[in-house]
């Protein structure tokens, strides 16, 4: 599979999330409408989902809960636990060491690195603030493949042409610059400033809806 | 208009950032070929997104810099300045706050609330965290259009329902959580496990790309 639509993989994530609930509250089946009704999409977009992955469900039977569950997890790759670095311990970055929704996803935060002397060795939580200098040997030892980058732009391209040498294979991108990745490394970006201006874009041209 | 691609308004958006650069290094024209390399495009699609909004740049002259910075702003509707409000006062919504990257384009963040008492009167920088008592009232006082919900889920669709009947018309939802929104309101959502799970879907199905 070389190519997905970011649509697909956020309705197979949020349809998880539902699954859990109805697991949470001992529902052992659901119908593709009830999820298509929780997820504000049709039945058959629901089952259009599942059906590129493998057979799911039985017609007239809906699903099974727990079931789906373990099926969508192991294609969002989330039945192992992904031990994940934060680069840059600015706001966003100790927000985000901070997050306690991560691990119970199965990200672990092994690190966050500060070029900032004077921030290096403060606690987070449960863990220390590391020097970028030990970033390459922890990657490494820790086999991370997902970084997290909130350091200011200027200081970002450099820092990920370091981590991907290093290993890494993923990127999560808070600096509103875009950068350059080597093939096999997948890039996202999160940009508060870009999707406020979605909104203002929205409101000032009467804007119903903006498609992803 | 009633409808445009996301992918446009964000290439809009980073032409803007780069347009600025170029003016702050004293730059007065562009080209679309090098607008387009630096926002990562084709020039074809760069004279595509602009012309959809009226006419800019002469042939072989390229763009003027400032005008185009004006026009754009003016398209994203950054000619004005945008009062917003934070409401939920936890990790992600103080980083928010003390974010300064949205008062430099014109966002200023005019009340942040919460419903813990104990966090209610607290200062964050220039702001006091203030009772959700107030909301309707500061709304209609302060004009506000965006909201950022950075509340629990269970809590999120009821706060949407009020805020959008005391007149806001553009939210940026940051709990895992889909939501109903009235006809004419414009919903963003932001979910940083969703953003990882689209990261670990493409390491585990070694998919190169995942479209927007």
């Amino acid at each position: 599979m070389k190519h997905i639509a970011e649509s697909t993989v956020r309705r197979l994530s949020l349809y998880l999330r539902f699954l859990e609930e109805c697991d949470a509250r001992a529902q052992t089946t659901i119908s593709s409408g009830e999820l298509a009704r929780l997820g504000g999409t049709t039945a058959a977009q629901v089952r259009k989902d599942l059906s590129s992955f493998g057979s799911f469900g039985k017609r007239g039977l809906g699903y099974h809960v727990s079931d789906l569950i373990r099926a969508i997890r192991e294609i969002l790759g989330l039945d192992k636990s992904w031990p994940l670095i934060i680069i840059g311990a600015g706001k966003i970055g100790t927000a985000l060491a901070l997050y306690r929704g991560f691990s119970s996803r199965g990200f672990a935060v092994v690190g966050v690195y500060d070029r900032d002397p004077a921030r290096v060795g403060q606690r987070l939580d449960g863990l220390t603030i590391r020097s970028l200098d030990e970033l390459e040997r922890d990657i490494v030892r820790l086999k991370v493949k997902i970084a997290v980058l909130s350091v200011p732009g200027d200081a970002t391209q450099a820092l990920l042409d370091r981590v991907t040498k290093a290993g890494i294979r993923a990127i999560l991108n808070f600096a509103p610059v875009p950068l350059r990745v080597p093939q096999g490394v997948t890039l996202r970006a999160v940009n508060m400033a870009t999707e406020l201006e979605i909104l203002t874009f929205a409101l000032t041209n009467r804007v119903e809806s903006v498609t992803r």
